[in-house]
């Protein structure tokens, strides 16, 4: 008798009856990057410039996502999928880089659904190609069992015969800048955690629910960062105050941010401050997950599209405990109320 | 209070402190292909002939080993690692090529031992470095928490400029061969299973047991058999017979193997077979993990060291139900007793 498709589950179907149903639905086709595709023991992406910038990152569930939040919302296969791919270009997005392949690991429960599947597959494709990275092929992948749903993502990409723009070149008189958004993903998250239903947001607090599942890093930042001159670029994944001190350590400078600008980032984050009786200056300073790019630019550069400027690198003195200052006090000390009208 | 260093888990650092035990373990500084590592978003690889051969690999705890088996061995923090050191370099050998570099993303639960991952990093660095790949760096990777353990690795490569040796080149005539070791993995998977206490192995059992839980796939034999013009070649990581029907069906062939040459492959395997009551060539020809490699020659070619001619290929018919014949009959419905004195 025929299996329903909607309860058709991945531990009835072999690995390669599993991957048979995947591989059409995963973007590749269009990459001149992709020189073999899967199906063998390994495949083959072109680097073009004799160089291969490669990161890898991991999602597992309840760790990253819930597949059920507190407010009723259901991440689906197509979330799951897109965010792999966007924590993923990322990164290579903030070494000034352009991706060229993904491999992917997808680790599910037998019980797991091939509809899910599927969706993940999709997610993913959409992913790539709605946040601007036509040339990134999946490449190959792999699934197996376990008891928790994970993904794993390993990205390569091309510098296009450029340096990379590490974290570390930051000079004092710079000026700092920031594409993408800020706290969005963490305000995101507080609504998903919330007794609010999802039915009852309204379509701001939507929106910073959906960057929290689809986050949107500003792909083309990256390389027009390069191209303007960057001294330094980096993913703020962990929050702008935490990942902003990174910089400030690899590059031995104190970053100072603007509050004004700071309080600026904050604006969006309102409707959802406002119905969970939160500060907005929380999320904006220590969000991570909207995968902005934080970039240091020599002072008088005219900022690419995308940018705004948020604040300026100092030089460090040795009493400096904390790596990133607002309006010359340590990040870390500073009192949201500091931001208050 | 100083925390006694063997019973700190990895719940109790964070990811930086977590990463900066492990680091310095990696192997790394040899490989002149690393031009960026750990640090930043990402890595840079060199890529010299401007292709970058790719994998990626997941082991999960309790699907693809326990941490105790049911003879009292404990799988070590050094035996996955090695063992994820081993499966990707097989990928990599097994086009061809030769690894420039690895990506690691390690998922533990809280109570996970620092030394267990401690042992973990050098259990991939030792597998590197003595199965013959010292040029493979690792580049980066990833910590996360989840409640079950798992390794994700992606693997890059080089081929020196060379063609890839893919499944599908297998043409009639061609004599089919094996470097590595069939069915060992299997047995000492049995002999892990068994009820047969660890201690009491005696040093054959015992070295099929290892097998399984560190690998030892032949890296040189991948490149060599590209010198030597091999048609087709791939890791047979899932058995004889699974594997050689998907050449066998990449190439549109049929692999027959010789049953005397598969005979010589089961002696090794009688110190686990007689103990356990088992059938040698259920291992040889359904057992994995051993990452041998099937390479298919042209004939009359000299086999290059390491490789044992196994049997040969055969234009196939529209009426073979199965890739692989054993002395020209299906391998799927030959019984073992086809092998007896």
């Amino acid at each position: 008798m025929p299996q329903n498709p909607e309860s058709l589950t991945v531990g009835e179907l072999s690995e390669s009856e599993l991957l048979a149903r995947i591989f059409p639905r995963l973007h590749g086709g269009d990459s001149s990057a992709l020189l073999l595709g899967p199906g063998d023991d390994a495949a083959i992406v072109a680097a073009p410039d004799g160089r291969t910038v490669v990161s890898i990152d991991t999602q597992v569930v309840d760790q990253d996502f819930r597949l059920e939040w507190n407010n009723g919302y259901r991440t689906t296969g197509y979330d799951v999928g897109w965010k792999a791919a966007a924590q993923n270009l990322s990164d290579i997005n903030a070494m000034g880089a352009r991706a060229t392949s993904m491999v992917v690991s997808l680790t599910m429960p037998p019980d797991t659904l091939v509809s899910w599947v599927e969706d993940f597959a999709d997610g993913m494709s959409s992913g790539i190609r709605e946040l601007g990275a036509p040339d990134c092929a999946v490449a190959g992948g792999d699934l197996g069992r376990g008891r928790e749903l994970a993904v794993s993502v390993a990205i390569l990409g091309t510098l296009d015969g450029q340096a990379p723009v590490l974290r570390s070149g930051a000079r004092p008189g710079d000026t700092l800048a920031l594409a993408g958004t800020a706290g969005y993903a963490a305000a995101g998250l507080a609504l998903l955690e919330s007794g609010t239903p999802v039915d009852g947001l309204n379509s701001e607090q939507r929106t910073l629910m959906d960057t929290q599942c689809r986050p949107r890093p500003p792909l083309a930042a990256g390389p027009l960062a390069r191209e303007a001159g960057a001294t330094a670029l980096m993913d703020i994944s962990d929050g702008l105050v935490r990942d902003g001190a990174r910089m400030a350590a690899a590059s031995h400078t104190v970053l100072d941010l603007d509050p004004v600008a700071l309080k600026e980032l904050g604006v969006p984050l309102q409707p959802a401050a406002s119905l969970l009786g939160a500060e907005p200056m929380d999320w904006v300073l220590a969000g991570g997950e909207d995968h902005g790019l934080l970039a240091a630019f020599p002072a008088g550069v005219q900022l690419p599209h995308g940018f705004t400027a948020i604040g300026s690198v100092e030089a460090s003195a040795p009493t400096d405990s904390t790596g990133v200052t607002i309006a010359g006090r340590p990040a870390d000390t500073v009192g949201w109320d500091h931001f208050a009208d």
